[in-house]
């Protein structure tokens, strides 16, 4: 075969496995979104036969002697080198899982997801406990084919931040430990400021209509996209000029639907800015890692859309929409209460600061999980007990506790601390961005968001998958993780909010 | 292998190609749903490359194998003999497709659609005709390598109507030009019925919310279901649970919407009749063909909801839906409006009676193309001269011509006839079950339309592919397909209503 040859054999062959990914997601987010109750007796079942496949195709040894070869060819691009020398990672990775491993998990997990949902709506974690049990055994079978060199964990970490070891996320939880808990205790003894005005009464309809001008606004297109209601705010990419999110709405609380659709739409934005087209199916068009793809939906949520410029330029529109329910706030005001701190039991409504107490509970159930240290039925105990200890609470029922994410129904472990490095990876993409953009703060108060994007664009969507996390960090910001950026963040904002 | 192990492997290696074959509905129906405009560049790419992945699966020569094995298994029961030897025709005809052929008709049918759509809203066939022409000549090369005895349009219609020659279906026609084509002339010719009410303001949201409560007389189960908007009306299934229908709203007509919500709802009892969850990816669980599925959706539309008793029963509650359209407007008013026979150019919007001179255009223009008597560029004027022949009426543009309908851009090349068959058919149904079914009438004006959906759950939609259409009609009615029942059916409606 030529070379050139050779490199559309490649090609092709992972494009067909992309198609088989993205059908998949679109089957979730149908199964999510708009599928009829009883359309799930099957929908499982389809989407791990869609997996299984998209797997076999992967690890036809056939495929592998490719890679084999054009991991040798020189004549490639640097590009394309990138992309052989990543899919042959990949390749080696996944050929280590099992045949049946691969079927089990796709069909354990897809079976998983509305069992979760009835357990969560129902209270009742006895309803998912069998399938959590089932996903926790599979995941510590994963580790031991996957190998490791530190903690086992750290197999499962690789789908989540390639290259993270639990010794680095240790580190940097003691470090959160250490700064940051101190530093929201301190505030949650303070007086609140006002925020009762949250928690009036935002129709649905009117809630969305503001939410899509602010994601437009961020430079999210509709024509390539869509919002759609479903039960657990996610975003998902169906290729090219389809990345969609979806959105759930609390009509007494403007936060949980605002703030996700602000999140959701970062994580579109950052798909969108990817080569999806071009590169389509190979790694060039994909994201570094969940940690990267966090950074840009929290960097969206709380460096931007928590920000007082940002509510100096909206909070008007907003209270032209909802008059009755504004009249007596001003921006100030505003800015502070959707910066409210405060111990708090979910998750995704959590103040960035709390937050990464929420995090770092799941981080040492999900170790301790695969370490064996403790068995699916503690969960909730230890769930609990977490919460009482970080976050001085604790919650009065398991949909508020440990049913309340999704994750784990997917098979997920390991997705948990990406939210926490994503969110200091943000803090370092802020402060280079503070230096390297010229009246950034001025810009976004005029709602004009280009000049943030385009930095976003070329510093880090660009990319793809072709540095590693620490490679993005040093080129863009000049240093690799430096948690002190998020400390010196959260001081500077919070300490004038509360003026400590 | 064991005889059981034997049939155990057949029915979950059929059950992979229907998770295909059910992902692939699921993102056609995103497709014309949902799907924002840019996401259309890889959607082709993705449905070609599933329903590639399902060809090969279903035509695996390991496969053959065991369906020649089990074809010689006396042990089977009777339903699962029904089951190898249906799946075992499939397996030789499916066998003759090249891979290639199958790749480039997945592809070519998938990029089609938005051209095709593209070319309706513009009124430009030019759009379309390049992507027309290469998809006729797909399908020529199809009916070489399928092979015909007869004539090569035959070998098409095999997908729609198993068994269906040339000769019948023009002798059918012959039928029809020489009873209907004439009858239908004497009516048109009359002074026409009150008719202008159905053309006044009928809000979207009130059209649906009165159809959908129709639907549900009907027994179609929303919970097993829904109603989605798409610019064409259909009915896909995604599985047991998971049958859904679209609709598409014309605010200043009450027909179209209406009749299709109906049309596609019976479709949809058919799907939902069937034992789907059982027999899950079997024949036994799938269709007889298109050609009973349209006389269960055409009867719905026809002989039910365009019925004296349907409206006699209904029309009261769509009066209190839109008294400022209807309150000048007498049941039997209504009843006529709603059957009026007229000469139009949009087939979905036509009479039962003038119907199917709009079938029998496309049956000539099929035949003739896949003959090679035509070609594609022929078909704007073919179709138009013969639009004036038997309907004395001529398209002004090809928007409402050649380019209303979808089918030719999926690649469906024979499936029109049957909407002439399933009429016909439907005909038949209606006749036998006034006799067996005691107070029909009576039952559908008092809106219980549960003795009629166990007629035919019964008769029709239990057999799946079990029988043959000719057995079916025979089991059912106690003969063949018979054009006068069709014909006695609309002398008697129709010689009342226009009172000849």
């Amino acid at each position: 075969m030529k070379n050139n040859t050779r490199y559309q054999a490649y090609r092709s062959h992972l494009q067909k496995v992309a198609d088989l990914g993205f059908a998949n997601a679109i089957l979730s987010w149908d199964q999510q979104t708009y599928m009829p109750k009883n359309g799930a007796v099957f929908r499982g079942q389809q989407m791990a036969t869609l997996s299984t496949l998209g797997h076999e195709l992967f690890v036809d040894p056939k495929f592998g002697d490719l890679l084999d070869e054009l991991s040798k060819d020189e004549s490639l691009s640097a590009e394309e080198k990138d992309n052989v020398r990543l899919t042959r990672k990949d390749y080696l990775r996944k050929k280590k899982y099992p045949h049946a491993f691969v079927e089990e998990h796709a069909r354990v997990t897809a079976d998983a997801f509305p069992l979760w949902h009835e357990a969560r709506v129902k209270n009742q974690f006895s309803l998912f406990e069998p399938a959590l049990k089932k996903i926790v055994e599979l995941k510590r079978q994963e580790t031991q084919f996957l190998g490791y060199e530190g903690h086992p964990y750290e197999a499962l970490l690789e789908d989540y931040e390639p290259g993270l070891t639990v010794k680095e996320m240790d580190h940097v939880f003691d470090d959160v430990k250490k700064e940051l808990f101190p530093f929201f205790k301190k505030i949650i003894a303070l007086p609140k400021p006002k925020h009762d005005f949250l928690t009036r009464h935002y129709p649905k309809a009117k809630q969305w209509a503001f939410a899509e001008k602010m994601v437009k606004q961020m430079g999210y297109d509709f024509q390539s996209g869509r919002a759609d209601y479903a039960p657990h705010p996610f975003c998902t990419t169906f290729g090219p000029g389809d990345v969609r999110i979806t959105i759930w709405v609390d009509e007494n609380h403007f936060n949980p639907m605002f703030f996700a659709a602000v999140h959701e739409a970062g994580h579109g934005l950052y798909e969108m800015g990817l080569p999806l087209e071009s590169q389509y199916g190979l790694p060039a068009s994909q994201a570094l890692s969940m940690a990267v793809h966090e950074s840009q939906s929290r960097f969206w949520e709380n460096k931007i859309a928590r920000s007082l410029p940002y509510w100096k330029g909206n909070f008007a529109e907003l209270k032209r929409e909802f008059p009755e329910n504004l009249n007596d706030v001003t921006t100030d005001d505003f800015f502070k209460a959707v910066n409210l701190v405060e111990p708090s039991l979910i998750r995704v409504e959590a103040d960035e600061l709390t937050y990464h107490a929420h995090i770092y509970i799941r981080y040492l159930i999900e170790k301790a999980l695969i370490e064996g240290q403790i068995q699916v039925a503690d969960i909730p105990r230890f769930w609990n007990e977490r919460y009482e200890e970080f976050l001085g609470i604790r919650p009065p029922n398991d949909s508020d506790g440990c049913l309340q994410d999704v994750h784990w129904s997917y098979g997920s472990f390991g997705y948990f601390p990406t939210y926490s490095l994503g969110s200091f990876y943000a803090a370092q993409w802020l402060s280079t961005m503070k230096k390297e953009v010229p009246g950034l703060d001025a810009s976004i108060e005029r709602g004009n968001m280009a000049p943030l994007l385009k930095w976003l664009r070329e510093k880090v969507h660009v990319h793809g998958r072709r540095l590693t996390s620490g490679e993005l960090l040093k080129q863009a910001t000049g240093e690799g993780l430096n948690f002190s950026h998020f400390m010196n963040y959260a001081r500077e904002k919070y300490g004038k909010i509360y003026s400590i």
